[in-house]
């Protein structure tokens, strides 16, 4: 059936249930020009947003399933949600809909939606929809809230820190390849790319432990460690090396015939976190979250990003890796 | 110069200048993975979004240009938040463009973001930018805030209550067919169309005359209130003659051989307020804010609107008004 056969209202009212997973803070919901809702006392708001275009983010069929699409676009939010150290409570949406879509595939947009704010306690609060004469454009602007003053910017990374990131990076980027050529197997950097897990613990984590700096990776390792070091008038030095990567990526790089490090700097999506503390602090963390690693360190400079690759130093541009 | 030439992070220096116009309550604005701020004690928070697709809601050069667009994105917002009665504050927005996008064009959109923003005393706390193969989406997600328990529902109308509107209806309608079809003259209601002005005001003191039931005029009077009859179970009764029409309104319709009162009914964009209080509440706000007017009352029902029409009654459907 056709999104024109049962009109907007009949759609909103397909998916207006099960939208609110901690309703206790929800005064007014789905179904009224806005939503009305609680903050907590003592605690500061944080607000995202975040665009996904048909064909440019997502290919259906390709990189993923309507239900994917869904999962991601608030994964996506989520993840700079968790990049300041915040916890997510509530989020509102916006697609953008060619009224020739079938009302399954919305259906499983919205499962995928329903089911990523089901696992973090996040209430769908309202939405609109619109048609489109092209392809999809779903938008989520998703809120959170963090104790007063806590907040962890990408401007405030000092000189003696330790440079750290959360998990393997670069799976989501190699993954997206994967999909796009049609491979068989890599099925961790499928899901990677299909599926990312926003960091929402390690954020709390994070803030617990005096983190100075924080950003969560949603552009490759090489444009985020120069945003933090522009940001906080830093040179960030990082040890190749000592970058987490997946053998998925190592397998999937030697079969591409590319460095493996082209997929941690220069890909997308891994919405994991990079972050700079005290050496100190990081050892504490590490204690009770030990998946981190160290990349390298932050020291006096102009906000520029420097890699050391077997013993010479290259200037790391935002736009990537090219050493090769 | 073409978006393309100067890149997301260009842009976002060119536009993240004068962006707070309350900043009191704001910690961290543009530039981080997410905007931070503060609530009010004893406030609830109300959040919306609305989408504007290109060649759809708008059409540039024909319905309006580039400022009036962010503008509008805008308005459609604060008057989602005026219909719930409450105070803008704070908003983040998400534009999908095409590269080949003109860079002045883009900075006229968000100069028309800027002043409306900049006239309600609301921040803009963020965004993010895409491209899009196609014409320009826009999604505004705006938040604000109202006393505790104090927000109007379209779910609360009561039987003896007044039905009013904020001032004359359909002139945005009508002003959209004099600029689809390039009539010259017609100004006010080629403006009510461009710069529609959220009622904000009247939300509050629609707050402090115990208002029982509220939606804003964006799809026509017919749909909104069916929406408040379906929503409350009751019947709306309105009288055709009270409704307030524009000597615009009368004098395009004449020309365009149509019913003055299609375009209040079936007419969209207005931006006005509808709304349902007991007749003496009524009374008390007319003494603050004279340019409202009865056109109905509130009955016993089922969730249906009756049109009286020179003696007659005729069954209002949410689609529109059809007997002329």
């Amino acid at each position: 059936m056709k999104i024109s056969e049962i009109g907007e209202f009949g759609f909103i009212d397909a998916i207006k249930d099960d939208t609110l997973f901690n309703p206790s803070s929800v005064v007014v919901g789905i179904g009224d020009d806005g939503a009305v809702y609680k903050t907590t006392d003592g605690m500061e708001q944080v607000s995202v947003i975040d665009t996904m275009v048909e064909n440019s983010h997502f290919i259906i069929g390709k990189t993923g399933q309507w239900y994917d699409v869904g999962y991601k676009a608030v994964a996506s939010n989520l993840s700079d949600i968790a990049a300041m150290g915040a916890i997510p409570t509530h989020l509102v949406l916006s697609t953008a809909i060619a009224p020739s879509m079938d009302v399954q595939d919305l259906t499983d947009l919205y499962k995928g939606i329903k089911d990523i704010c089901s696992r973090y306690g996040v209430n769908i609060l309202g939405g609109d929809t619109v048609t489109s004469k092209e392809g999809m454009v779903i938008t989520v602007a998703a809120f959170g809230e963090i104790e007063e003053g806590k907040a962890i910017l990408r401007s405030t990374a000092k000189a003696g820190d330790i440079v750290a990131v959360s998990h393997t990076i670069g799976d989501s980027g190699a993954g997206l390849e994967t999909l796009l050529q049609g491979v068989d197997g890599y099925d961790e950097l499928k899901k990677a790319h299909r599926f990312p897990e926003p960091q929402i613990e390690l954020g709390r984590f994070l803030v617990k432990h005096h983190c100075h700096s924080l950003n969560d990776i949603s552009d490759g390792l090489a444009s985020e460690s120069n945003e933090i070091a522009k940001a906080s008038h830093v040179r960030i030095c990082i040890d190749k090396e000592r970058i987490p990567l997946s053998d998925g990526v190592r397998a999937w790089a030697k079969e591409a015939g590319k460095s493996p490090w082209s997929y941690a700097f220069n890909g997308g999506e891994d919405y994991e976190l990079v972050f700079t503390m005290s050496p100190h602090d990081f050892e504490e963390l590490q204690k009770e979250f030990p998946a981190v690693t160290a990349i390298g360190t932050v020291v006096e400079g102009k906000g520029d990003v420097l890699v050391v690759d077997d013993g010479n130093e290259h200037v790391l541009l935002p736009t990537g890796w090219t050493h090769f």
